[in-house]
């Protein structure tokens, strides 16, 4: 990896999040305290990072809310919609959401995406989540116990993807013949019917829709398991993650890496993005205080009830707040399996306590506090280092974005690290990846002499 | 009626089918040959619609392809996304799409188009259908023998509302409080979980979406047999429709009046909208030939086939083509129900050939081909008759929405038909149609003195 490490290139993504990644943000004066569900602010943001020649644009999801779910969770957009929306008002960033496969249909998700895919020119791109919230079942006709568990999900996440990949090959990239004169609209040799049969999906095709001018949406995936970072190793263009220092970062690259090449791919296309939360400062006390402002409007009682979110919505305010983290055996296996062993290996490592604990989840101060310039250092460092290969950037407090793209980016791009101008028009371009090629033409070439695919 | 008839309003909505109604307009010297995918167009189109003071564009959809289908069925773009897309640039006209209660989830598309109807604000309609054509049962993981039949279809779709609706009123419109100071972000009192358990669906709510500035997304439908009739009755805005003359407009809209007022509605806020196949000329004589134009780009193998698919894919290629159309017994009554009773009771009744029916159905020359004044004349005759409150224009060729716009919409302006600025930038607001209140909201209001509503 090292001889071609000359020619990697930062990527950026801007993840929206309501007024910030940063729960209580909403309260902050300098946000609209509607920012969720107002298109107006995601469209400014989504312009701002597309002035600062960001990749993409990042949607996060869920499928269930109760009366404790965190405030920008309850009323939201959902990413389809918003991102195709936003995608008709921009002309060259990459428009990324989330979707659950184990509460939807491949058919329809296929269509959705491939046809956000062409609305845009070739911009789409999914990030494939499992649902880790238990209580999604509820809103889709299954009991609690049935929602499948984590081996389950990713079992079904992997043959939705094949299914879904498999879809979007429908139609051969010159299969449109459209010849007014004859009449002839397409050609049949270059129309194929799926036909899968799994042991989750049944689903015949075609789909109803072409490929797109960067051939098929990219796929991101979210989970940082084991489980997780084989599904990213053998499907995945990019692996968004989560990471608190350069080593962790860079052990979960080198592991995802290998996986890839184990996987007989490419380990340079599996691009890995570390989320990373942005607080600019002028100086990094003004930095620090403006993470102070954010974080004081986190109460206790929202950290624990956001820290019970990862496990199952387990109730702490059954435990004394000063006294070390509680032992919770199995809990959160099921749902944010490795968020939550993270959570329990650095409370005990630690010896926090459980108001430590929940603070530090709801209000995390990242490593990407600070000037402007000591974020682009330990942005340069983390992609120099292979601790990762480009980042989803994260407002750690209202302006966190906007002044990432003022004063961040810039440095960057002075320093030869990120891109002036955009290669491409395409969220494949941009990103470096190669547009795959159809299965089934790719199918022909390889036999020699040219017969019938098998269909 | 009558003493009322003075206040209507004529409303028209645009059919976005590709290059047109015609299924071989892509042939046309006049039409992109791949209209159907290409989105620059259909934001043209809109655009066009919007500048004529439209109240809406309609898109229509369908769930299964094989290489019989007719072309801009095989490539087009998914309507929810189309739709968004759409929505972020225009800003009064309505968006109104079609999506099927037979295979999806109410929790998915009360979201999705919720925030269609938010990003456009309070611009989203739905067109509730069922799914006709069996093979869509395919590409979902059933069985052909598994797509329900017409009526369990249509009782499918009637709970399937209701748990939309439901859905939508999950917070009621002062629930989201944003108290910065506080940190009291929602009133619980207001939020409502739906808890619903019927016999097809089981879905908790809440909804992650607030309700829009025209309460809930307009419900339109598109089935014109019996039950499709109740359906409307019972819960549709909008009635999408399709018919040859007057007199039998006239007979279905004074029936779904009827059974509206039945059911317990206002008839006045159940709009009825035919569709109409419109060729503009600037003669009588010049109509006919752009009508003769597109006509004879439809070969009478494509015209079985087109004919074919109303009776469940059935092979017309087996009939003389000159003889009387085929005995077919119960064959279409599962799928297209209202179209092929009538295509069957029209064939006797006229004594036509096989030959005749298709190139009529594939090529239908309708009243509303003439020149600019006779068509206003036949709108005006038509609204004013009471067959219909509006209509849904669909181009009879590929120039036939934008001379619509350009000659026609000018004299219906004049005559005092049709708006010339629009009153409003809601769809409900256009339309005419009230706010419905949140159900929760009135229950309370009901209740004497205000009590906690059952939940
Ligand atoms: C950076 C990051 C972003 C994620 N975004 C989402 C999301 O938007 N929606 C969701 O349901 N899950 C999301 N997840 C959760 C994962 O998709 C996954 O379901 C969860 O982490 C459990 O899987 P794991 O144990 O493999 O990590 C995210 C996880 C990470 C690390
Ligand atoms: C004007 C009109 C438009 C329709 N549009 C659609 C459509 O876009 N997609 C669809 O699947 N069915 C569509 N249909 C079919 C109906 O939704 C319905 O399923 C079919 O007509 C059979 O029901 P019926 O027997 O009640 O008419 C349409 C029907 C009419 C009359």
């Amino acid at each position: 990896m090292t001889t071609k490490s000359k020619q990697r290139k930062l990527r950026l993504g801007a993840g929206l999040h309501g007024a910030s990644g940063n729960f209580a943000a909403w309260r902050h004066s300098d946000a609209p305290a509607d920012a969720s569900i107002q298109f107006p602010y995601y469209k400014r943001q989504t312009l701002k990072a597309e002035s600062g020649k960001f990749d993409f644009v990042f949607v996060a999801d869920g499928l269930y809310i109760n009366e404790k779910s965190i405030p920008h969770f309850l009323n939201r957009f959902e990413p389809i919609t918003l991102l195709t929306a936003l995608g008709a008002v921009t002309s060259n960033i990459g428009l990324v959401g989330t979707l659950s496969t184990s509460y939807s249909q491949p058919f329809t998700v296929a269509r959705q995406f491939a046809s956000l895919d062409h609305i845009t020119g070739g911009r789409g791109g999914w990030n494939v989540v499992t649902s880790p919230l238990e209580g999604s079942a509820l809103n889709y006709g299954k009991k609690l116990s049935e929602h499948p568990d984590h081996e389950k999900r990713y079992k079904i996440a992997a043959e939705y993807l094949q299914v879904t990949q498999g879809l979007w090959d429908s139609w051969e990239d010159d299969a449109f013949v459209r010849d007014k004169e004859s009449g002839v609209f397409f050609d049949p040799e270059k129309l194929h019917t799926l036909n899968h049969e799994g042991e989750y999906f049944s689903v015949k095709g075609p789909l109803n829709i072409a490929r797109s001018r960067q051939g098929q949406p990219i796929i991101f995936q979210a989970g940082s398991s084991d489980r997780g970072r084989n599904l990213a190793a053998a499907s995945a263009d990019g692996v968004f993650t989560d990471h608190k220092t350069l080593e962790i970062a860079q052990e979960f690259y080198r592991d995802v890496k290998r996986r890839a090449k184990e996987a007989g791919r490419d380990p340079d296309e599996v691009l890995i993005f570390p989320g990373i939360l942005v607080i600019v400062g002028e100086t990094e006390e003004e930095a620090v205080r403006k993470y102070e402002k954010v974080a004081e409007l986190v109460s206790i009682d929202s950290a624990l009830n956001y820290l019970g979110r990862f496990f199952e919505h387990h109730d702490f305010t059954q435990y004394p707040l000063d006294e070390p983290f509680p032992e919770l055996g199995e809990l959160g296996k099921n749902s944010f399996q490795s968020a939550t062993d993270k959570l329990k290996r650095e409370a005990k490592e630690q010896g926090l306590t459980l108001r430590q604990v929940a603070l530090r989840t709801a209000t995390p101060r990242s490593l990407f506090t600070g000037t402007a310039a000591t974020i682009a250092d330990t942005i340069q460092e983390w992609f120099e280092q292979e601790g990762a290969d480009g980042f989803i950037v994260v407002g750690g407090e209202p302006n966190g974005l906007d002044d990432f793209v003022d004063k961040v980016v810039p440095i960057l791009q002075e320093r030869g690290l990120f891109r002036t101008e955009y290669e491409s028009d395409t969220l494949r371009g941009n990103l470096g990846l190669p547009i795959p090629e159809n299965r089934y033409t790719k199918r022909k070439k390889e036999l020699v002499p040219a017969a019938n695919p098998t269909e």
